[in-house]
């Protein structure tokens, strides 16, 4: 019954990197904010706090500064790729590298019609992610994982919501509804066929797959938010062969219909009250009967979180 | 020597009101979150605990739900003006009332390139405001105060934007650049002339300046935060007759060249690091040298906050 | 009708200061959020852009860091007042400077029953704040204002609460009670008179009003929370002659009683929901008759933001 | 290679339950955040979004209201698995039962002196936690995990932490220091053994924990972050014969030393920039070599995270 060391990792966390392409008269931006972790044996630094083995966060900082400017920033996806497979690769002690990007995204700005060469605005919250793992020592079709997705894609659909017939126990008050409106703001990540074709450019899966989650939102009638989920999810998989499993976890942002009653008014579904908390909180995973276990990806994917 | 009572105000803050226009097969939504305060003779409710003269916070929230019903949400302006003239003429013992509106922007959704009739994403952080003021008992050109505003227009510029031939003292260490990222989240709000011509429509007015202060950010070449907020103040008052004052509020957001220098490489502007705290901030007015004094509307108008 | 800057500031804000003493075996920390405002004649750096009057807000963090070693951090208005006086004594175009300190405090921990030497743990989310506005070419009374306060100091009591006896109007439906939970995150401001004895120390000052305000609230029978507030105020007046007016702001956290009448349960005051939004906002000033007029220094004191 | 469901669960997040027990002249009062997730058959609410077996949200939320009432609250871990329980044996299509509760400090207030019977004020940012889940159809041993914790508590140790002899790479700059501030945010969760005698109080076992954590947080002569973690979750388990498990995750909250040698004066280690972004990130488990696999309950405790 002796105490032991179990899973363990560092790195350096929310690195805000920003890159600017200054190529010719349109400047481009990139807006990343970088985390790294890196697993191996560090048994050594744990027990006896010798760090002749441990690569400094501050170092891993400066990687990924150092990466923006000569690999540069394209797909987060392939930056993230170079920064994993540089940490696994390079430095001896490291036996796997988790690299996770945020971007955010910026929209150029038009003067009189036309779009600024220089002049950025922030577009939303909305915030594309990828979750990039990469273990040493197995075999080439497991030791790369690639978990992409976006937190905070905020969808409201103003009727084309029910949720009816649903199971009643003695703590049930909540009345049925045929007419409702459903909001969330969703999280997703889709995990990549590691066996598959290689999805390139990664921006167009991007942009194919949250366009699919967005049209499936809209045109299904919803009888519950786990029926609109599944249909997303599902739609997604049908839509992209390389895409093995994807997550999706959503707040249900309740918005109650405002009791206009006692001052003689009618509301039929027009006014609402948005509330704060609590809130319903929908999770659920769609994947291939056929698809790889995930193992080291997936739990550490932060879909469902 | 006596103790007194001073200046008060009370009301309900952040109503969550959401309104559906279900006129048609296409659906609208307004998204709002709404804040009133009353002025008034409130002395006994201080001095004796007598709530006899005092309108519940709850009521206030209630008349904000039934006047979107009652009155609709067109423009938030004349939203926040129907509910301050109504607790002003009302309600007996108040005798002025602040109505302040956050408006959050909603985009249609398009599903097959066709906008969706009922589904809708969230239109970024930035947020529509106003403050209305109205006071009972002054003349009616003074008695109503709008300032309307935005809040959280997240602005970058990649280049035009200079920093040098400033004051030095000995604790000055900065280097001064002809060349850097200039980058803000504005907050803004403007004053309409009690006197002069009604802005019909006040959405018109909104994006025109909204328009404007981009514009401005974007063209301007910037030797300070401070000279591009003054133009871009300048501008909205050279656009707008009925503007008697605008506010600026800008957190100057650092981006500082990372130096890559240690690893054998160049950064000609490409590479920088987004700094959280500290920020420089930078707040001014500009206004008509003839502008009636703001009185009661401006000291409460948190342009600056 | 010429276009004219109007009133306007800069500076740094949010540098966050720690500073350690290591006199002796036990160390002392002080964990400080700066943020210094200048003000004075910026008209060439707004208009035209000429910086030779502006002290770089880079300049004035330089200066927090420089001052905690030199003058050291003692008490947190004697700092800001020599910050102060040093921007509007040693800076040539700067006619009045603001600082603002919030101050975060640690608790010593405690090892096998005895205090640690260097080892210290967060107490709360609770703020001490200062903004101390010096201004030049005044009077020496009038030249110095100092609103010290705190922020976030939750407070909670689980009876001696009513509220009945309001005014109703068409769209009142709130219940009247005689025992309800109440509780607020209070913030206060309060002003020492610039002609009054010399809150010598600060500490002691900031210690005994801060044991009034919850004393008071917990010993006040509430029929409002505005009277209790207006007690508060006046508990402090009443026990410090250097204090000239306080601002109290303080939302109203609703607790609303669980409905369990369904369940066949009954709630005599014992199971709650604490609701986010709305929430009631009070706020009044509570100030001796002949207190001096604040100027400057009062519109900015944020109390009420 | 169908499309199929993979794992889910739903449930009523951030439920916000006071309790007051006003028995006799002391109140006592208990603040919990409460979130419920159910897992088990509800294959037909994904794909054909049939109802019949999903318990609403809001009726999770409604118990965990009755039970404050008729269980009462007593301790967190204790109140929880009443929750599970009953989810996982009352509602038939529930299979497994995860509770998660936060705990918010009060301490009641004192005036002149005396405890007072019905104030109170919040006890700072930490967070007691516990994350229950039980499991239907296991052995007895295996159905129950109860994995207990901390989140937000804050500690600082002003010197006694060094960093050195760390390995370097061609991206390292950062030189090594044999005295330097150590802070951190502690995120700690505990599984108690389902097979060891129960711990019994919890609150009693959670006390004790977290003193150890401090103690060794204070006691241990840091030569890495990673070195102390280890040494106070070996602790807790030497402390704790019931804990098969500790996961502990410490952000590294770096503390540079400000540079004041352009002004002529000398820093050692009196004053420092507590900095934002980045942040190292440190993450590991210590655990005894027997203990039972997590199974379910560990990749949900969110230790991590």
């Amino acid at each position: 019954m002796a105490i032991t060391l179990g899973p363990n990792q560092y790195g350096k966390a929310e690195t805000r990197v920003v890159r600017v392409y200054r190529d010719g008269g349109q400047h481009e931006i990139r807006d990343l904010n970088v985390s790294t972790l890196l697993r191996g044996d560090f048994a050594d630094a744990h027990i006896r706090g010798d760090q002749a083995r441990v690569l400094p966060t501050d170092s891993q900082k400066n990687t990924c500064f150092a990466f923006a400017k000569q690999k540069g920033i394209g797909q987060i996806e392939d930056y993230a790729l170079d920064l994993a497979r540089h940490f696994v690769n390079d430095i001896e002690p490291v036996t796997a590298a988790r690299v996770e990007v945020e971007e955010y995204r910026w929209e150029r700005v038009s003067v009189a019609g036309q779009p600024h060469p220089h002049t950025f605005t922030r577009a939303g919250d909305e915030v594309r992610t990828t979750a990039v793992t990469v273990s040493h020592g197995r075999s080439p079709g497991q030791s790369t994982w690639v978990v992409s997705g976006l937190r905070g894609l905020v969808l409201l659909k103003s009727t084309g919501s029910e949720f009816a017939g649903f199971l009643k126990d003695r703590y049930t008050t909540l009345a049925e509804t045929h007419d409702r409106i459903l909001a969330t703001s969703l999280n997703a990540g889709w995990r990549y066929d590691p066996g598959g074709p290689h999805p390139a450019p990664w921006d167009e899966a991007y942009a194919q797959i949250r366009q699919v989650l967005v049209e499936r939102f809209a045109e299904v009638h919803s009888l519950a938010l786990q029926q609109t989920l599944f249909e997303m999810g599902q739609a997604v998989l049908q839509a992209r062969d390389d895409v093995a499993e994807i997550r999706l976890s959503a707040p249900n942002r309740h918005h109650f219909l405002a009791d206009l009653a006692p001052f003689g008014l009618d509301n039929p579904g027009e006014v609402f009250h948005a509330a704060d908390r609590p809130y319903g909180l929908i999770q659920c995973a769609v994947q291939r009967d056929d698809a790889p276990d995930p193992g080291l990806a997936w739990d550490s994917a932060a879909a469902f979180t």
